[in-house]
Protein backbone atom coordinates (compact mmCIF):
# COMPACT_ATOMS: atom_id res chain seq x y z
CA UNK A 1 0.00 0.00 0.00
CA UNK A 2 1.43 3.30 -0.45
CA UNK A 3 0.75 6.13 0.96
CA UNK A 4 -1.69 7.95 -1.85
CA UNK A 5 -4.04 4.74 -0.62
CA UNK A 6 -4.02 5.66 2.77
CA UNK A 7 -5.26 8.67 2.15
CA UNK A 8 -7.75 7.94 -0.54
CA UNK A 9 -10.95 8.53 0.48
CA UNK A 10 -11.68 12.40 0.64
CA UNK A 11 -11.45 14.42 -2.58
CA UNK A 12 -7.76 15.80 -3.65
CA UNK A 13 -6.68 18.69 -2.26
CA UNK A 14 -5.95 19.93 -6.30
CA UNK A 15 -9.21 19.18 -7.58
CA UNK A 16 -12.02 21.81 -6.97
CA UNK A 17 -14.69 19.50 -4.56
CA UNK A 18 -17.17 22.08 -5.95
CA UNK A 19 -17.17 20.96 -9.51
CA UNK A 20 -16.91 16.73 -8.96
CA UNK A 21 -18.40 14.78 -5.68
CA UNK A 22 -16.81 11.76 -4.23
CA UNK A 23 -19.66 10.55 -5.11
CA UNK A 24 -19.36 11.54 -8.85
CA UNK A 25 -15.89 9.91 -9.27
CA UNK A 26 -16.89 6.63 -7.62
CA UNK A 27 -19.50 6.58 -10.61
CA UNK A 28 -17.80 7.87 -13.11
CA UNK A 29 -14.94 5.23 -12.53
CA UNK A 30 -17.90 2.49 -12.75
CA UNK A 31 -18.83 4.29 -16.31
CA UNK A 32 -15.09 3.55 -17.21
CA UNK A 33 -15.30 -0.17 -16.11
CA UNK A 34 -18.87 -0.14 -18.36
CA UNK A 35 -17.07 1.51 -21.41
CA UNK A 36 -14.06 -1.03 -21.14
CA UNK A 37 -16.35 -4.06 -20.90
CA UNK A 38 -17.98 -2.59 -24.42
CA UNK A 39 -14.52 -1.66 -26.18
CA UNK A 40 -13.10 -5.16 -24.93
CA UNK A 41 -16.25 -7.01 -27.19
CA UNK A 42 -15.66 -4.64 -30.18
CA UNK A 43 -12.03 -4.88 -30.59
CA UNK A 44 -11.44 -8.49 -29.82
CA UNK A 45 -13.04 -9.68 -32.90
CA UNK A 46 -10.56 -7.74 -35.02
CA UNK A 47 -7.57 -8.59 -33.17
CA UNK A 48 -5.62 -11.16 -34.44
CA UNK A 49 -7.30 -11.11 -38.19
CA UNK A 50 -6.34 -10.38 -41.55
CA UNK A 51 -7.50 -7.06 -41.15
CA UNK A 52 -7.45 -3.59 -43.60
CA UNK A 53 -5.11 -0.94 -41.84
CA UNK A 54 -5.26 2.87 -42.90
CA UNK A 55 -2.22 5.03 -43.44
CA UNK A 56 -3.36 8.37 -41.48
CA UNK A 57 0.05 9.59 -41.21
CA UNK A 58 -0.44 13.45 -43.77
CA UNK A 59 3.58 12.77 -44.57
CA UNK A 60 5.65 9.92 -45.84
CA UNK A 61 5.00 8.00 -42.18
CA UNK A 62 3.20 5.45 -41.02
CA UNK A 63 -0.12 6.09 -38.27
CA UNK A 64 -2.45 2.97 -38.74
CA UNK A 65 -5.62 3.04 -37.89
CA UNK A 66 -8.12 0.14 -38.02
CA UNK A 67 -12.13 -0.72 -38.05
CA UNK A 68 -11.28 -1.77 -34.61
CA UNK A 69 -9.93 1.71 -33.33
CA UNK A 70 -12.76 3.01 -35.01
CA UNK A 71 -15.73 0.57 -33.42
CA UNK A 72 -14.05 0.77 -29.89
CA UNK A 73 -13.98 4.60 -29.63
CA UNK A 74 -17.45 5.01 -30.90
CA UNK A 75 -19.03 2.44 -27.81
CA UNK A 76 -16.82 4.01 -25.21
CA UNK A 77 -18.14 7.78 -26.51
CA UNK A 78 -22.12 6.31 -26.57
CA UNK A 79 -21.59 4.96 -23.67
CA UNK A 80 -20.17 7.80 -21.68
CA UNK A 81 -22.68 10.22 -23.24
CA UNK A 82 -25.70 8.05 -22.30
CA UNK A 83 -24.20 8.51 -18.90
CA UNK A 84 -22.78 11.87 -18.48
CA UNK A 85 -24.40 13.97 -21.39
CA UNK A 86 -23.02 17.34 -19.39
CA UNK A 87 -19.48 15.68 -19.64
CA UNK A 88 -16.68 16.44 -22.61
CA UNK A 89 -15.50 14.07 -24.77
CA UNK A 90 -11.33 13.85 -26.23
CA UNK A 91 -10.71 10.69 -28.17
CA UNK A 92 -7.75 9.94 -30.88
CA UNK A 93 -10.26 8.84 -33.40
CA UNK A 94 -13.10 11.21 -33.65
CA UNK A 95 -11.94 14.32 -32.18
CA UNK A 96 -13.94 16.79 -29.38
CA UNK A 97 -17.39 17.23 -27.95
CA UNK A 98 -18.11 19.65 -25.85
CA UNK A 99 -14.67 20.98 -25.12
CA UNK A 100 -15.41 23.88 -22.33
CA UNK A 101 -17.20 21.64 -20.04
CA UNK A 102 -15.37 21.58 -16.64
CA UNK A 103 -15.13 17.31 -16.84
CA UNK A 104 -13.86 15.90 -19.87
CA UNK A 105 -13.33 12.24 -20.66
CA UNK A 106 -9.98 11.62 -22.60
CA UNK A 107 -9.99 8.42 -24.57
CA UNK A 108 -7.56 6.59 -27.15
CA UNK A 109 -9.29 3.11 -27.86
CA UNK A 110 -6.40 1.56 -29.10
CA UNK A 111 -3.06 3.00 -27.75
CA UNK A 112 -0.22 0.95 -29.93
CA UNK A 113 -2.18 0.48 -32.86
CA UNK A 114 1.25 -0.60 -34.20
CA UNK A 115 1.52 -3.45 -31.42
CA UNK A 116 -2.49 -4.41 -32.11
CA UNK A 117 -1.69 -5.15 -36.29
CA UNK A 118 1.54 -7.40 -35.77
CA UNK A 119 -0.41 -9.38 -32.95
CA UNK A 120 1.71 -8.61 -30.16
CA UNK A 121 -0.47 -8.31 -26.72
CA UNK A 122 1.06 -4.73 -25.83
CA UNK A 123 -1.51 -2.58 -26.36
CA UNK A 124 -4.51 -1.24 -24.60
CA UNK A 125 -7.60 0.91 -24.23
CA UNK A 126 -7.49 4.21 -22.59
CA UNK A 127 -9.81 5.71 -20.48
CA UNK A 128 -9.43 8.58 -18.43
CA UNK A 129 -11.07 11.63 -17.34
CA UNK A 130 -9.82 15.13 -16.04
CA UNK A 131 -11.63 18.25 -13.56
CA UNK A 132 -10.49 21.30 -14.55
CA UNK A 133 -7.39 19.60 -16.49
CA UNK A 134 -6.40 17.78 -12.90
CA UNK A 135 -6.82 14.07 -14.13
CA UNK A 136 -9.45 12.13 -11.76
CA UNK A 137 -9.34 8.60 -12.37
CA UNK A 138 -7.76 6.47 -15.34
CA UNK A 139 -8.12 2.91 -16.93
CA UNK A 140 -6.16 0.96 -19.04
CA UNK A 141 -7.65 -2.43 -20.78
CA UNK A 142 -5.47 -5.48 -22.62
CA UNK A 143 -9.03 -6.97 -23.67
CA UNK A 144 -6.44 -9.72 -25.14
CA UNK A 145 -4.67 -10.83 -21.84
CA UNK A 146 -7.87 -9.64 -19.84
CA UNK A 147 -5.60 -7.19 -17.44
CA UNK A 148 -7.43 -4.46 -16.67
CA UNK A 149 -5.07 -1.51 -14.64
CA UNK A 150 -7.56 1.38 -13.50
CA UNK A 151 -7.07 4.09 -10.62
CA UNK A 152 -10.05 6.40 -9.00
CA UNK A 153 -10.26 8.10 -6.00
CA UNK A 154 -9.19 5.77 -3.70
CA UNK A 155 -5.87 3.76 -5.17
CA UNK A 156 -4.71 2.02 -8.29
CA UNK A 157 -5.21 -1.81 -8.98
CA UNK A 158 -4.72 -4.68 -11.28
CA UNK A 159 -7.39 -7.25 -12.43
CA UNK A 160 -6.32 -9.99 -14.07
CA UNK A 161 -7.94 -13.09 -14.69
CA UNK A 162 -4.98 -15.05 -13.03
CA UNK A 163 -6.08 -12.45 -9.93
CA UNK A 164 -9.77 -11.51 -10.39
CA UNK A 165 -9.91 -9.78 -7.28
CA UNK A 166 -8.14 -6.45 -7.96
CA UNK A 167 -4.78 -6.44 -6.41
CA UNK A 168 -3.77 -3.07 -5.40
CA UNK A 169 -0.63 -1.37 -7.53
CA UNK A 170 2.26 -0.24 -5.98
CA UNK A 171 5.58 1.02 -7.91
CA UNK A 172 8.93 -0.44 -6.47
CA UNK A 173 11.59 1.52 -4.63
CA UNK A 174 14.35 2.42 -7.16
CA UNK A 175 16.43 5.34 -6.28
CA UNK A 176 19.64 4.81 -8.59
CA UNK A 177 19.79 4.61 -12.49
CA UNK A 178 22.22 1.95 -12.31
CA UNK A 179 20.05 -0.33 -10.86
CA UNK A 180 17.37 0.71 -13.07
CA UNK A 181 15.04 -0.67 -16.23
CA UNK A 182 14.31 2.23 -18.75
CA UNK A 183 11.52 1.57 -21.18
CA UNK A 184 10.57 3.63 -24.35
CA UNK A 185 8.26 2.37 -27.21
CA UNK A 186 10.35 3.14 -30.27
CA UNK A 187 13.80 5.35 -30.35
CA UNK A 188 12.55 6.26 -33.87
CA UNK A 189 9.53 7.93 -32.25
CA UNK A 190 12.20 10.48 -30.88
CA UNK A 191 12.54 12.97 -33.70
CA UNK A 192 14.52 15.48 -32.35
CA UNK A 193 17.77 14.37 -32.30
CA UNK A 194 18.78 16.41 -29.36
CA UNK A 195 15.95 14.16 -27.78
CA UNK A 196 17.57 11.81 -28.75
CA UNK A 197 21.19 12.38 -27.53
CA UNK A 198 19.03 13.22 -24.18
CA UNK A 199 17.70 9.60 -24.42
CA UNK A 200 20.73 7.67 -25.23
CA UNK A 201 22.65 9.98 -22.28
CA UNK A 202 19.83 8.13 -19.49
CA UNK A 203 20.09 4.64 -21.69
CA UNK A 204 23.70 4.78 -21.26
CA UNK A 205 23.60 4.65 -17.08
CA UNK A 206 20.64 2.37 -16.79
CA UNK A 207 21.20 -1.29 -15.78
CA UNK A 208 18.31 -2.50 -18.67
CA UNK A 209 16.40 -1.17 -21.38
CA UNK A 210 13.77 -2.83 -23.39
CA UNK A 211 12.05 -1.32 -26.29
CA UNK A 212 8.05 -1.31 -26.61
CA UNK A 213 5.29 -1.16 -24.77
CA UNK A 214 3.50 1.67 -25.02
CA UNK A 215 0.52 1.96 -22.67
CA UNK A 216 1.24 -1.25 -21.25
CA UNK A 217 4.98 -0.01 -20.01
CA UNK A 218 2.98 2.19 -17.07
CA UNK A 219 0.88 -0.17 -16.55
CA UNK A 220 4.26 -2.22 -15.91
CA UNK A 221 5.95 0.54 -13.64
CA UNK A 222 2.95 0.99 -11.89
CA UNK A 223 2.57 -2.77 -11.08
CA UNK A 224 6.96 -2.27 -9.99
CA UNK A 225 8.43 -4.45 -12.91
CA UNK A 226 9.71 -1.47 -14.64
CA UNK A 227 11.34 1.66 -13.45
CA UNK A 228 11.55 4.70 -16.01
CA UNK A 229 9.27 5.16 -18.94
CA UNK A 230 10.57 8.04 -21.10
CA UNK A 231 9.12 9.06 -24.33
CA UNK A 232 8.40 12.50 -26.51
CA UNK A 233 5.39 13.44 -28.52
CA UNK A 234 2.71 11.87 -26.91
CA UNK A 235 -0.78 13.64 -26.95
CA UNK A 236 -2.96 14.08 -24.56
CA UNK A 237 -5.25 10.86 -24.69
CA UNK A 238 -2.53 8.74 -25.01
CA UNK A 239 -1.08 9.56 -21.72
CA UNK A 240 -4.50 10.91 -19.54
CA UNK A 241 -5.74 7.63 -18.38
CA UNK A 242 -2.24 6.46 -17.05
CA UNK A 243 -1.15 9.49 -14.99
CA UNK A 244 -3.86 8.76 -11.98
CA UNK A 245 -2.71 4.90 -12.16
CA UNK A 246 1.12 5.88 -11.97
CA UNK A 247 0.54 8.48 -9.31
CA UNK A 248 -1.26 6.43 -7.26
CA UNK A 249 0.33 3.57 -7.61
CA UNK A 250 3.37 5.88 -5.97
CA UNK A 251 5.12 6.83 -9.03
CA UNK A 252 5.70 10.45 -10.46
CA UNK A 253 4.85 11.10 -14.30
CA UNK A 254 5.34 14.67 -15.88
CA UNK A 255 7.05 16.27 -18.54
CA UNK A 256 10.76 16.52 -18.77
CA UNK A 257 10.17 19.69 -18.12
CA UNK A 258 9.04 19.30 -14.67
CA UNK A 259 5.34 20.18 -15.82
CA UNK A 260 2.13 18.39 -15.62
CA UNK A 261 2.23 15.57 -17.57
CA UNK A 262 -1.84 15.75 -18.36
CA UNK A 263 -1.29 17.84 -22.12
CA UNK A 264 1.29 15.33 -23.15
CA UNK A 265 4.40 16.18 -24.95
CA UNK A 266 7.78 14.96 -23.86
CA UNK A 267 7.01 12.46 -20.79
CA UNK A 268 9.00 10.61 -18.27
CA UNK A 269 7.74 8.47 -15.83
CA UNK A 270 9.24 6.99 -12.59
CA UNK A 271 8.15 4.45 -10.30
CA UNK A 272 9.97 5.73 -7.38
CA UNK A 273 10.12 9.77 -7.18
CA UNK A 274 14.29 9.94 -6.46
CA UNK A 275 14.61 8.38 -9.75
CA UNK A 276 12.32 10.53 -11.86
CA UNK A 277 15.00 13.28 -10.11
CA UNK A 278 17.95 11.76 -11.06
CA UNK A 279 16.74 11.00 -14.82
CA UNK A 280 15.43 14.81 -14.96
CA UNK A 281 18.84 15.52 -14.31
CA UNK A 282 20.35 13.48 -16.89
CA UNK A 283 17.42 14.56 -19.15
CA UNK A 284 18.57 18.38 -18.13
CA UNK A 285 22.62 17.84 -18.70
CA UNK A 286 23.26 14.49 -21.08
CA UNK A 287 26.24 15.12 -21.39
CA UNK A 288 27.15 16.80 -17.66
CA UNK B 1 -3.13 -25.04 -45.54
CA UNK B 2 0.20 -24.50 -46.61
CA UNK B 3 2.23 -27.10 -48.90
CA UNK B 4 4.16 -28.43 -46.18
CA UNK B 5 0.81 -29.23 -44.42
CA UNK B 6 -0.51 -30.74 -47.58
CA UNK B 7 2.42 -33.25 -47.80
CA UNK B 8 2.27 -33.82 -44.15
CA UNK B 9 2.10 -37.42 -42.86
CA UNK B 10 5.39 -39.32 -44.25
CA UNK B 11 8.62 -38.58 -43.01
CA UNK B 12 10.43 -35.46 -44.52
CA UNK B 13 13.38 -36.32 -47.69
CA UNK B 14 15.91 -34.99 -45.62
CA UNK B 15 15.42 -36.96 -42.23
CA UNK B 16 17.09 -40.10 -42.43
CA UNK B 17 13.70 -42.81 -41.65
CA UNK B 18 16.10 -45.20 -40.24
CA UNK B 19 16.72 -43.15 -37.18
CA UNK B 20 13.64 -41.77 -36.35
CA UNK B 21 9.94 -43.30 -36.84
CA UNK B 22 7.21 -41.17 -38.04
CA UNK B 23 5.15 -43.02 -34.50
CA UNK B 24 8.70 -42.11 -32.43
CA UNK B 25 7.93 -37.88 -34.08
CA UNK B 26 4.28 -37.92 -32.73
CA UNK B 27 5.11 -39.40 -29.43
CA UNK B 28 7.91 -36.92 -28.67
CA UNK B 29 5.88 -33.75 -29.79
CA UNK B 30 3.43 -35.12 -27.01
CA UNK B 31 6.19 -35.87 -24.46
CA UNK B 32 7.12 -32.02 -25.20
CA UNK B 33 3.92 -30.84 -24.48
CA UNK B 34 4.12 -32.50 -21.59
CA UNK B 35 6.95 -30.77 -20.67
CA UNK B 36 5.72 -27.64 -21.67
CA UNK B 37 2.65 -28.29 -19.38
CA UNK B 38 5.20 -28.92 -16.52
CA UNK B 39 7.10 -26.12 -17.35
CA UNK B 40 4.19 -23.64 -17.65
CA UNK B 41 3.30 -24.75 -13.58
CA UNK B 42 6.98 -24.18 -12.78
CA UNK B 43 7.38 -20.88 -13.94
CA UNK B 44 4.19 -18.85 -13.48
CA UNK B 45 4.33 -18.89 -9.69
CA UNK B 46 7.59 -16.89 -10.29
CA UNK B 47 5.69 -14.72 -12.94
CA UNK B 48 5.02 -10.84 -11.61
CA UNK B 49 6.84 -12.04 -8.09
CA UNK B 50 9.83 -9.45 -7.26
CA UNK B 51 12.54 -12.02 -8.21
CA UNK B 52 15.97 -12.40 -7.55
CA UNK B 53 18.27 -11.72 -10.77
CA UNK B 54 21.47 -12.87 -10.83
CA UNK B 55 23.77 -11.27 -13.71
CA UNK B 56 25.34 -14.33 -15.56
CA UNK B 57 27.42 -12.33 -17.94
CA UNK B 58 30.82 -13.06 -17.93
CA UNK B 59 31.61 -9.13 -18.91
CA UNK B 60 30.38 -5.71 -17.70
CA UNK B 61 26.83 -6.62 -19.90
CA UNK B 62 23.73 -7.68 -18.25
CA UNK B 63 22.12 -11.51 -19.17
CA UNK B 64 19.83 -12.10 -16.25
CA UNK B 65 18.74 -15.45 -15.03
CA UNK B 66 16.46 -16.19 -12.24
CA UNK B 67 14.95 -19.60 -10.05
CA UNK B 68 12.22 -19.64 -12.93
CA UNK B 69 14.58 -20.69 -15.44
CA UNK B 70 16.62 -22.92 -13.98
CA UNK B 71 13.07 -24.67 -12.55
CA UNK B 72 11.97 -24.94 -15.61
CA UNK B 73 14.75 -26.50 -17.55
CA UNK B 74 15.35 -29.18 -14.96
CA UNK B 75 11.47 -30.25 -15.19
CA UNK B 76 11.96 -30.25 -18.95
CA UNK B 77 14.90 -32.15 -18.70
CA UNK B 78 13.32 -34.79 -16.29
CA UNK B 79 10.43 -35.22 -18.18
CA UNK B 80 12.24 -35.73 -21.52
CA UNK B 81 14.65 -38.11 -20.15
CA UNK B 82 12.29 -40.45 -18.48
CA UNK B 83 10.93 -40.84 -21.60
CA UNK B 84 13.65 -40.72 -24.13
CA UNK B 85 16.20 -41.84 -22.14
CA UNK B 86 18.75 -42.32 -24.92
CA UNK B 87 18.48 -38.69 -26.23
CA UNK B 88 20.33 -35.90 -25.70
CA UNK B 89 19.96 -32.80 -24.42
CA UNK B 90 21.14 -29.26 -24.73
CA UNK B 91 19.91 -26.81 -22.58
CA UNK B 92 20.69 -23.18 -21.90
CA UNK B 93 20.80 -23.54 -18.00
CA UNK B 94 22.31 -26.68 -17.73
CA UNK B 95 24.42 -27.71 -20.61
CA UNK B 96 25.03 -30.61 -22.81
CA UNK B 97 23.91 -34.16 -21.72
CA UNK B 98 24.77 -37.45 -24.12
CA UNK B 99 26.08 -34.94 -27.31
CA UNK B 100 27.01 -37.97 -29.19
CA UNK B 101 23.12 -39.21 -29.56
CA UNK B 102 21.49 -39.05 -32.99
CA UNK B 103 18.16 -37.03 -31.70
CA UNK B 104 18.83 -34.17 -29.50
CA UNK B 105 16.59 -32.03 -27.81
CA UNK B 106 17.07 -28.36 -27.45
CA UNK B 107 15.59 -26.20 -24.27
CA UNK B 108 15.37 -22.40 -23.35
CA UNK B 109 12.82 -22.14 -20.74
CA UNK B 110 12.81 -18.76 -20.63
CA UNK B 111 13.57 -17.46 -24.04
CA UNK B 112 13.64 -13.37 -23.55
CA UNK B 113 14.23 -13.36 -19.79
CA UNK B 114 14.87 -9.87 -19.80
CA UNK B 115 11.10 -9.52 -20.72
CA UNK B 116 10.12 -11.93 -18.37
CA UNK B 117 12.01 -9.72 -15.62
CA UNK B 118 9.77 -6.67 -16.65
CA UNK B 119 6.81 -7.96 -16.62
CA UNK B 120 5.91 -8.34 -20.06
CA UNK B 121 4.16 -11.35 -21.58
CA UNK B 122 6.88 -11.38 -24.80
CA UNK B 123 8.91 -14.55 -23.59
CA UNK B 124 8.45 -17.80 -23.88
CA UNK B 125 9.41 -21.44 -23.21
CA UNK B 126 11.19 -23.64 -26.20
CA UNK B 127 11.74 -26.90 -26.93
CA UNK B 128 12.83 -28.71 -29.93
CA UNK B 129 14.58 -32.03 -31.29
CA UNK B 130 16.42 -32.43 -33.70
CA UNK B 131 17.80 -35.51 -35.59
CA UNK B 132 21.17 -35.54 -36.99
CA UNK B 133 21.29 -31.81 -36.43
CA UNK B 134 17.84 -31.72 -38.80
CA UNK B 135 14.80 -30.42 -36.66
CA UNK B 136 12.02 -32.54 -36.05
CA UNK B 137 9.89 -30.44 -33.92
CA UNK B 138 9.71 -27.35 -32.31
CA UNK B 139 7.28 -26.11 -29.48
CA UNK B 140 7.03 -22.51 -28.18
CA UNK B 141 4.87 -22.23 -24.53
CA UNK B 142 3.70 -18.47 -23.69
CA UNK B 143 2.53 -19.83 -19.75
CA UNK B 144 0.65 -16.35 -19.07
CA UNK B 145 -1.42 -16.09 -21.81
CA UNK B 146 -1.66 -19.88 -22.32
CA UNK B 147 -0.68 -19.85 -26.40
CA UNK B 148 1.23 -22.85 -27.59
CA UNK B 149 2.37 -22.57 -31.03
CA UNK B 150 3.87 -26.04 -32.17
CA UNK B 151 4.88 -28.19 -35.03
CA UNK B 152 6.27 -31.95 -35.89
CA UNK B 153 5.52 -33.66 -38.54
CA UNK B 154 1.91 -33.22 -39.51
CA UNK B 155 2.22 -29.33 -39.72
CA UNK B 156 1.83 -25.67 -37.10
CA UNK B 157 -0.48 -24.89 -35.27
CA UNK B 158 -1.50 -22.77 -33.06
CA UNK B 159 -3.65 -22.93 -29.52
CA UNK B 160 -4.85 -20.49 -27.19
CA UNK B 161 -7.59 -20.17 -24.36
CA UNK B 162 -9.61 -18.14 -27.04
CA UNK B 163 -9.55 -21.06 -29.54
CA UNK B 164 -8.66 -24.47 -27.15
CA UNK B 165 -8.94 -26.29 -30.69
CA UNK B 166 -5.43 -26.38 -32.18
CA UNK B 167 -5.91 -23.70 -35.28
CA UNK B 168 -3.13 -24.27 -38.43
CA UNK B 169 -0.38 -21.79 -38.40
CA UNK B 170 0.10 -19.58 -42.15
CA UNK B 171 2.73 -16.97 -42.46
CA UNK B 172 1.18 -14.37 -44.96
CA UNK B 173 2.19 -13.44 -48.49
CA UNK B 174 4.16 -10.24 -48.46
CA UNK B 175 7.02 -10.39 -50.99
CA UNK B 176 8.22 -6.69 -51.21
CA UNK B 177 10.34 -5.05 -48.67
CA UNK B 178 7.95 -1.71 -48.68
CA UNK B 179 4.99 -3.99 -47.03
CA UNK B 180 6.41 -5.71 -44.73
CA UNK B 181 6.50 -5.96 -40.81
CA UNK B 182 10.48 -6.16 -39.38
CA UNK B 183 11.52 -6.85 -35.70
CA UNK B 184 14.11 -7.30 -33.96
CA UNK B 185 14.10 -7.98 -30.53
CA UNK B 186 16.70 -5.12 -29.82
CA UNK B 187 18.82 -3.21 -31.78
CA UNK B 188 21.37 -3.49 -29.11
CA UNK B 189 21.76 -7.35 -29.75
CA UNK B 190 23.20 -6.67 -32.78
CA UNK B 191 26.89 -6.14 -31.63
CA UNK B 192 28.65 -5.60 -35.28
CA UNK B 193 28.52 -2.26 -36.23
CA UNK B 194 28.92 -3.55 -40.14
CA UNK B 195 25.56 -6.36 -39.04
CA UNK B 196 24.07 -3.42 -37.52
CA UNK B 197 24.51 -1.36 -40.63
CA UNK B 198 22.90 -4.15 -43.03
CA UNK B 199 20.03 -4.48 -40.34
CA UNK B 200 19.39 -0.22 -40.55
CA UNK B 201 19.63 -0.32 -43.92
CA UNK B 202 16.47 -3.53 -44.54
CA UNK B 203 15.11 -1.61 -41.86
CA UNK B 204 14.76 1.62 -44.20
CA UNK B 205 13.10 -0.76 -46.90
CA UNK B 206 10.28 -1.85 -44.99
CA UNK B 207 6.93 -0.09 -43.70
CA UNK B 208 6.85 -1.08 -40.54
CA UNK B 209 9.47 -1.84 -37.67
CA UNK B 210 9.04 -2.79 -34.01
CA UNK B 211 11.29 -3.98 -31.62
CA UNK B 212 11.01 -6.63 -29.07
CA UNK B 213 9.73 -10.18 -29.08
CA UNK B 214 12.00 -12.99 -28.64
CA UNK B 215 10.87 -16.10 -29.55
CA UNK B 216 7.25 -13.97 -29.49
CA UNK B 217 8.19 -12.61 -32.27
CA UNK B 218 8.60 -16.08 -34.52
CA UNK B 219 4.79 -16.94 -33.35
CA UNK B 220 3.42 -13.78 -34.88
CA UNK B 221 5.54 -14.26 -38.47
CA UNK B 222 4.65 -18.22 -37.93
CA UNK B 223 0.70 -16.57 -37.23
CA UNK B 224 0.87 -14.03 -40.07
CA UNK B 225 1.42 -10.91 -38.41
CA UNK B 226 5.11 -10.13 -38.85
CA UNK B 227 6.58 -10.50 -42.50
CA UNK B 228 10.52 -10.61 -41.18
CA UNK B 229 12.73 -11.08 -38.16
CA UNK B 230 16.40 -10.19 -38.08
CA UNK B 231 18.52 -11.10 -35.40
CA UNK B 232 22.25 -11.91 -34.41
CA UNK B 233 24.22 -13.87 -31.64
CA UNK B 234 21.56 -16.43 -31.35
CA UNK B 235 22.83 -19.90 -29.93
CA UNK B 236 21.08 -22.88 -30.97
CA UNK B 237 18.41 -23.10 -28.32
CA UNK B 238 17.24 -19.58 -29.28
CA UNK B 239 15.70 -20.72 -32.79
CA UNK B 240 15.97 -24.64 -33.08
CA UNK B 241 12.29 -24.40 -31.92
CA UNK B 242 11.30 -22.34 -33.78
CA UNK B 243 12.43 -23.54 -37.42
CA UNK B 244 10.20 -25.97 -37.45
CA UNK B 245 7.33 -23.61 -36.56
CA UNK B 246 8.26 -21.33 -39.35
CA UNK B 247 9.38 -23.41 -42.02
CA UNK B 248 5.83 -25.79 -41.31
CA UNK B 249 4.00 -22.53 -41.50
CA UNK B 250 5.57 -21.50 -44.92
CA UNK B 251 8.34 -19.24 -43.92
CA UNK B 252 11.88 -19.45 -44.64
CA UNK B 253 14.28 -19.32 -42.06
CA UNK B 254 18.16 -19.10 -42.19
CA UNK B 255 21.90 -17.21 -41.60
CA UNK B 256 22.28 -14.51 -43.54
CA UNK B 257 24.23 -16.77 -45.54
CA UNK B 258 21.62 -19.27 -46.55
CA UNK B 259 22.81 -21.78 -44.23
CA UNK B 260 20.57 -23.75 -41.71
CA UNK B 261 19.48 -21.85 -39.19
CA UNK B 262 19.65 -25.06 -36.28
CA UNK B 263 23.20 -23.20 -34.99
CA UNK B 264 22.01 -19.87 -34.87
CA UNK B 265 24.02 -16.40 -34.92
CA UNK B 266 22.42 -14.17 -37.21
CA UNK B 267 19.11 -15.36 -38.19
CA UNK B 268 16.33 -14.29 -41.04
CA UNK B 269 12.80 -15.41 -40.78
CA UNK B 270 10.13 -13.89 -43.25
CA UNK B 271 7.23 -15.71 -43.90
CA UNK B 272 7.04 -15.29 -47.12
CA UNK B 273 10.11 -17.05 -49.35
CA UNK B 274 10.13 -14.29 -51.60
CA UNK B 275 10.43 -11.48 -49.00
CA UNK B 276 13.63 -13.65 -47.52
CA UNK B 277 15.38 -13.40 -51.14
CA UNK B 278 14.78 -9.80 -51.15
CA UNK B 279 15.94 -8.87 -47.71
CA UNK B 280 18.57 -11.43 -47.85
CA UNK B 281 19.94 -9.37 -51.08
CA UNK B 282 19.78 -6.49 -48.74
CA UNK B 283 21.65 -7.85 -45.89
CA UNK B 284 24.10 -8.76 -48.95
CA UNK B 285 24.18 -5.36 -50.40
CA UNK B 286 23.06 -3.00 -47.64
CA UNK B 287 24.74 0.54 -49.63
CA UNK B 288 23.10 -1.26 -53.01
Amino acid sequence: MTDQRHNGGGARPNIPASALSEMDRIAMLQTAHQAADLSRAAILPHFRIPITVENKAQDASFDPVTVADRAAEQVIRDHIARHWPEHGLIGEEFGLTRETAHVQWIIDPIDGTRSFIIGSPLWGTLIGATCEAVPVLGLLDQPFTKERFYAGAQGAYLQTPQSPQPRPLATRACASLENAVLTTTHPDHIQETADLERFYSLKSRVQLSRYGGDCYAYGLLAAGFIDLVVETGLNTYDIAALIPIVEQAGGKITTWEGEPAIHGGRIIAAGDPALHEAAMNVLANPFG
